[in-house]
């Protein structure tokens, strides 16, 4: 397919924007006189995703001032400049009852009531950074600008308007001052204040702005941080509990989103984590809203499920595999012997694949389905790499669980990304595979014989006539098969093999040392098996132009090969022998693909059964 | 290991059970005289996930009068046996900015403002099912049973002082009757609240209904169903804005957390989606909530991470894989010419599964990464097993999604549960291997020459000579075999091989019709592989104590079959013939090998990215 899909997303946005435009209902405000002469027919409706993708619909490049819109912003940039409680001191957080322009101010403080209503916003924009009102004004503009990510301007018609009309709020200003929360020059702090009511955005900038505070204040298109995610925690508590003042009840019971209104038309809404949504529509009801923007916001939190308190990702599996070593093994070629003993014992080994973000919740489940389910283990191998961001809850309840296991004798591998794990554990690695073999050593060291420990010390030198391949042929061919091979040796990182060759020999017995496969893409090498002393490599598993193999030298290694040339005399001199190889490598191939079969049989299908 | 683990999470609640217990600040209410008596030192705290693990420390089996903390369960089956505008009628939704016991009501409607303030509890109650009062009141008193997932029962001693006590709700009472809003008999509506308030419960009984409203209504422990989704949606909102009276705003702010408490000293508060917490302790502040719960909860939510507003699960992987037919294919054996079609074209074939719940963020992530990872593709296999909910928006975009595809000429092939899609598709599949063998019979019918079709038609007769697996042996040697082999008809259905079953056989050819493998254990069977026409099956890769595979004619099948008795002849009399088969048969193994450990890598490291 070449063509692009039409997002259905945007299709059903674009429904959406079409049945809500026919509500003509509430009526442009005039208490500012320059906001009387907005289209009623505008209509603008944008939605942010927490990864920065913005679907738009109607008239969401058109600009009007942010009015009342701006105050969460505001208020979250005060927050981070001077702490929860320096804030809180001179505003509240508690709902009104009461409309935009309530004068009530908390009896025993003088604070008034959430920084959502007139008063509370006008000390909130005295409280940003700033040596003198000039430069606090600059940060609150700089502040939303990085909000919606791009510079934001000051619409001068309406702020004239504005500070033409603003007695009501000069009067709460002498209110505030007189109560002892606002200090300093009344009329420069009006001019602060109705100079941030005067910015310009449109819809889209309201739902990028939205998307910023849902994300935890990192702006999710430009990845600018804003302020943290302790603040758009307040602000957005405050939003739901006084965003939509009298209204603010109602509005959080039927769109269970939090949000902001301001008389030009616009609204902001947030579902945290997720989204921001931004209306502009300048018919307002009798409460100030924009008519439109309730309507469009109470429908698509309807359609796609957006109500904050609705019961959702209960069953996101945090579990990604949780395998015995019975149905996965690492990619080391292992000696008969030693898949006795990991065959025997595959039980010894637990594999945890964990996934997703993990707060609290998740792993709870996670620490308990591990704790649950390690009934004869002593290895458990743990892998982050799918995990995106561990709270420090969960790397707490993590450790713990680590930390009981190892009292309890079980040994736990991390495997993460870089081998840096965030959780202590016995051992970490940068691949599941690495941290798999060293839980298989540690079990086969464990369960070998003593007898037998000699023959799989990973420093063993394994003869000829010892080697796992050969180990059914009778003494007589490996007395023939002896003087024909060739010993090859290999210091450490010398390549065997490299992608593409064709070389000469068809078989290469490992005596000592140790030689690792890698695949080779571009700069990535990726480690895709080893193999020890008494294993064999064959040209046959090798030679493929799809799979550009290196075959290399992890420690000094010594070999004994058999070269094509070789083997073709022996077809016509001791044909049983080549008969007895090759039947050998078939059983050999035979073996290790029924392995890995199973092995993909349980990766495809080890689905953790999802909770209901 | 056998011992069992201690669960970290109950090492955390027990830590801040201990440090919050040392707290001895506030005072035990008295204004209902029995409640005087509660010892102050008492302190319960309990903690119930979604899936039904219940946490508890100290007094949580210690019960206490209900009080305030049954109102949002009230309002919950009044608003399901009303529906929420046969309640909103009554009761308002806004907070008050005042205490329990505001008087004030609405003054256009009467309404109490909200269903949290004691007016509005009062009219809620009587808005519950019943045909009377002693109706009503059994039902609330099942429902909060239901809640609470055990039999509750009034404490007839504190119901008797409530009732000696209760002039300023009687007082209520009456404004209300007066306002319109309640019905009937002021004495028997009263009576009906003082009992609700009068049940006993315990902390437990708390984290439990409130896991329940998390939940949406179903009892993660009973798994009863109490109210709907919709009802726990909006008795959250209400407990979210005023669930605690005057102290609301701050409480959302700090705990991020919907609540409500009780002056006996009990408090829910409720983490939507993901848990409840249940907390009973009797000392309380000046504004009558349990010092000890709002301590507890606070910790609790900044220790673990609770807030409502919190930035989480941004990163929840919905793409479990993404791959293309390059890194994943069916288990249907090939034929060369098949294989050779099928890694030519490789990209043509897409396979996508989702995992976790499927919400309106999930699905969006989710059909933008399948839109713009299309590129060349003309077959998709959407694998939706792993995905636990999908909600209607995800199955509407799904839906567009796949319908925009096939107007490109994309054909969708879905692999779910009992291969029933809620999708609609071109196909479905139980599973996604069934799904794969369609996309890859589909390319190859579309991709094969004329020339070569007939003999890779499913129904196609592959005599001995034409068989892949001896198609690089001379003639003469085809000449020595044909004699020896045995023809061999299965009837559909009919077994060739039963698990643990060690034939004679080594080698069967597939000369028409086709075989499948499936795993048997127990009563389990699954569908391993598939054989058609032109492929081998051999003993070597089949015999295995521990796969027991069943090997089983899905159609009139014909194979031709060589015995290990013939082939000892073979080996004396023409040993070049065997050992060209065995070479054959390792080639074949090898380059099996190779795909299964490709596939196996795939499936091991195909990881989704992680969004930042």
């Amino acid at each position: 397919m070449g063509e692009q899909v039409p997002s259905p997303v945007q299709v059903r946005l674009d429904e959406l924007h079409a049945r809500v435009q026919l509500n003509c209902e509430g009526e442009v405000a005039t208490y500012i006189p320059a906001l009387g002469k907005a289209d009623p027919a505008l209509f603008g409706l944008a939605l942010a995703t927490h990864d920065g993708h913005v679907y738009e619909s109607g008239d969401t490049g058109v600009g009007f001032t942010i009015q009342s819109v701006s105050k969460p912003f505001v208020y979250a940039l005060a927050l981070y400049d001077r702490g929860l409680n320096g804030v809180l001191e001179r505003v509240g957080v508690e709902p009104t009852g009461e409309g935009f322009d309530a004068l009530r101010l908390e009896p025993e403080t003088g604070r008034p009531l959430n920084p959502m209503v007139n008063a509370g916003a006008i000390v909130t924009a005295s409280l940003v950074n700033g040596d003198d009102w000039g430069q606090r004004f600059q940060r609150i503009l700089d502040g939303l600008s990085a909000f919606a990510g791009r510079e934001l301007r000051v619409d001068h018609e309406v702020l004239a308007s504005e500070e033409r009309t603003g007695d009501h709020n000069r009067a709460l200003g002498y209110l505030l001052r007189n109560a002892g929360v606002l200090e300093g020059d009344v009329d420069k702090a009006l001019a602060v204040y109705f100079r941030q009511c005067s910015v310009v955005v449109t819809a889209r900038d309201l739902a990028v702005m939205g998307a910023t505070l849902a994300g935890g204040g990192v702006n999710p298109v430009t990845g600018q941080r804003v302020v943290g995610a302790d603040t758009t925690e307040h602000v957005l508590a405050v939003m739901a509990t006084c965003g939509t003042y009298d209204f603010a009840g109602e509005w959080l019971l039927r769109a269970g989103l939090p949000a902001k209104s301001g008389v030009a038309g616009g609204l902001v809404a947030v579902l945290p984590s997720q989204l921001g949504i931004g209306v502009f529509s300048p018919p307002l009801d009798r409460r100030g809203t924009s008519v439109r923007a309730i309507a469009a916001c109470q429908e698509l939190s309807a359609r796609f499920g957006l109500h904050l308190m609705r019961p959702v990702n209960r069953t996101a599996p945090v579990l990604h595999r949780f395998l015995r070593g019975d149905s996965l093994s690492s990619q080391r070629s292992r000696r008969h012997a030693e898949r006795e003993i990991l065959q025997a014992n595959s039980g010894q080994i637990a594999i945890c694949e964990l996934q997703g973000d993990l707060g609290f919740a998740a792993a709870d489940v996670a620490v308990r389905a591990i704790a649950d389910g390690l009934d004869g283990v002593r290895w458990l191998v743990l892998d982050l790499h799918r995990v995106g961001r561990a709270e420090p809850v969960a790397v707490d309840l993590l450790d713990t669980l680590v930390g009981e296991l190892r009292e309890r004798g079980v040994g736990t591998a991390v495997a993460a990304e870089d081998g840096e794990s965030p959780v202590i554990a016995e051992a970490s690695f940068r691949s599941l595979d690495e941290a798999l073999e060293w839980c298989e050593d540690a079990l086969i060291a464990q369960e070998c014989p003593p007898s037998e420990r000699a023959g799989l010390d990973p420093a063993a030198h394994v003869p000829l006539g010892e080697q796992d391949l050969l180990r059914d042929l009778p003494a007589e061919m490996i007395d023939v098969l002896t003087p024909l091979v060739v010993e090859r040796r290999l210091a450490p990182g010398e390549p065997l093999f490299e992608p593409g060759d064709r070389p000469d020999e068809t078989l290469y017995f490992v005596v000592s040392g140790g030689l690792i496969a890698q695949q080779v893409s571009g700069d990535e090498v990726i480690r895709m098996a080893s193999m020890g002393p008494g294993t064999t490599v064959t040209r046959l598993t090798l030679v493929d132009d799809r799979n550009p193999y290196r075959i290399v030298a992890e420690e000094p290694t010594v070999l004994q090969v058999l070269s094509q040339t070789v083997q073709k005399r022996l077809e016509d001199e001791h044909p049983q022998v080549v008969e007895a190889l090759h039947w050998a490598m078939a059983r050999g191939l035979a073996a290790r693909l029924r392995q890995a079969d199973a092995q993909n049989h349980a990766l495809l299908g080890s689905a953790v059964p999802v909770e209901r």
